[in-house]
């Protein structure tokens, strides 16, 4: 704690896509950095809600309300949005796509869906 | 909450230095933006970690820690830091440098001081 975080010196030091790498810890909460590109899938944090800041790339970001409507949130670097607790959405990015999240340190990574490509020991750099 | 938050649309919507203005809620937390220049005034937030995202230009944050002894984190754009809660800071900036926060929606902006330069009624943008 004793330098500032430099997003990009982080940004370097990992490439996978789809696995977000936990930078700071504040309130309970984690702020995270992530690579995406394409999709990965629907899903929903039923108690979280989670910021996304755009960094590089574009982010559109499917949001299904509960009558089953699908609507896309495009956003650039220089933006962030918030997905509500209990919203299912898709993220898709395209490639060269980076990301900072905020959420509760407690969230997990694709929700209520535990597949192969859900990370589960997020780590931190 | 159907469009992303543009950082760039939100700071030009006011001038004023030192006065945070809330861009997005979440998870009890608030995310704000505040344009900064000078220097502010020592202050602890007893209960509440506060990170600090320069945005512009370069924010040098004054930490005392509990013997008394005074460093000092030079914090540029694309960096961030998180003071923790307890420690005494004071955030001195150089002019045009702008900030965004993430702290507990009941942070009180100069933490135990109340003062003529505390915004008690940060209003939302």
């Amino acid at each position: 704690m004793n330098e500032p975080i430099n997003l990009a010196d982080k940004l370097g030091k990992f490439d996978a896509t789809w696995t977000p790498h936990i930078i700071a810890e504040l309130n309970g909460q984690q702020v995270k950095l992530a690579k995406l590109e394409g999709e990965l899938m629907w899903h929903a944090h039923e108690h979280e809600d989670e910021l996304f800041m755009v960094l590089s790339g574009t982010l559109t970001m499917q949001l299904r309300d509960e009558a089953g409507a699908v609507r896309e949130v495009v956003i650039s670097p220089g933006e962030l949005f918030v997905v509500p607790r209990g919203m299912q959405h898709n993220p898709i990015a395209e490639p060269g796509t980076s990301v900072m999240l905020f959420e509760p340190a407690q969230t997990r990574h694709t929700g209520e869906h535990l597949t192969a490509r859900t990370v589960t020991d997020q780590k931190w750099i």
